[in-house]
């Protein structure tokens, strides 16, 4: 029912499209109706559904986030990676996408992301899909 | 197993109330327990759960992400709607509400908003609504 | 198919960790493959996946909301806790994650937090485990 998808992320902020990985996780599930969960196991790092056709979409997000979120705090963890923790929360650790005749129902412009923000790191991302019941 | 909303928004931010038409999505779908998806296909909008009995909530919620995001950047990216993109990730492309006996499972106070951030512009929203398997 | 945890938050802002009443919602679900949604049906409160070992991550959170979604407007929504409604939609209402052997598939440091805005409160969350379909 699940697949996990492994890589190795190589700076401190990035973006790793998972749009193919996750389409043919889905073909493979041979799910036809159902609910496609894409999870971050993570706790520095989120999925977000965002634009893919221009990458400069999600380095500008990268960017805002940083500005909003600053890398020196004052901050109480002592880890000095609390930035990239209140990120994850705000994108959050998962996106579900629908399954409907075996294909996923991502819009037109709609990518799949990983979000880095404390890399380099080994990261896993698990794809659940789920059939519905009936 | 989904019905597709459809409608035309009228300014560039704009909140548009979507839980009547979630609620008879539910119910036509006869669904008694199970999870329902409300999708934005978009990247320039998004779908939150909020306060929707006074209007002015939402209103807030526009002005202050407005403030947190600013329309002009510097953005790397040359459409003029990076931070309609940004507001959406940071907002979810969707959300999900259980159902149970035949019906979602709402708290009183919330409403299931469209949250236009680059319009007008005709959208359309995926209600996935998905039986538990037994 | 679903639980209610109740419980009493003690001030405005605080975090209660929900990861214990979450696995054995799991466990006493008997679900073996699926997915568990922990859904907050409040307007002023979130559900956000985070770094749970140090409570200090989970504060630092708190203070970064209340610096870019300032208690005090000015604000059109005359009740005093816009503020609250702004931080519950920016780190959503519900979480979703995947049910995998009986299992609840949290990540190592991934803790299940409920996020209080406009504390103190008696608050619900409902968390809902549903079986894939086959």
């Amino acid at each position: 029912m699940s697949e996990i998808v492994n890589f190795r992320t190589r700076s401190r902020d990035e973006v790793v499209d998972l749009t193919g990985h996750v389409r043919r996780a889905v073909e493979s599930s041979r799910v036809r109706e159902g609910i496609c969960l894409i999870y971050c196991p993570h706790t520095t790092a989120g999925i977000a559904i965002n634009e893919g056709c221009d990458p400069d979409v999600a380095r500008d997000l990268l960017t805002v986030l940083d500005g909003l979120v600053p890398q020196q705090g004052p901050y109480r963890h002592a880890e000095g990676n609390t930035a990239a923790h209140v990120k994850a929360v705000l994108c959050g650790a998962s996106q579900a996408v629908a399954v409907a005749d075996g294909r996923l129902q991502l819009g037109q412009w709609q990518s799949i992301q990983f979000l880095e923000f404390d890399g380099p790191r080994e990261r896993r991302v698990l794809v659940a899909v789920m059939e519905a019941g009936s």
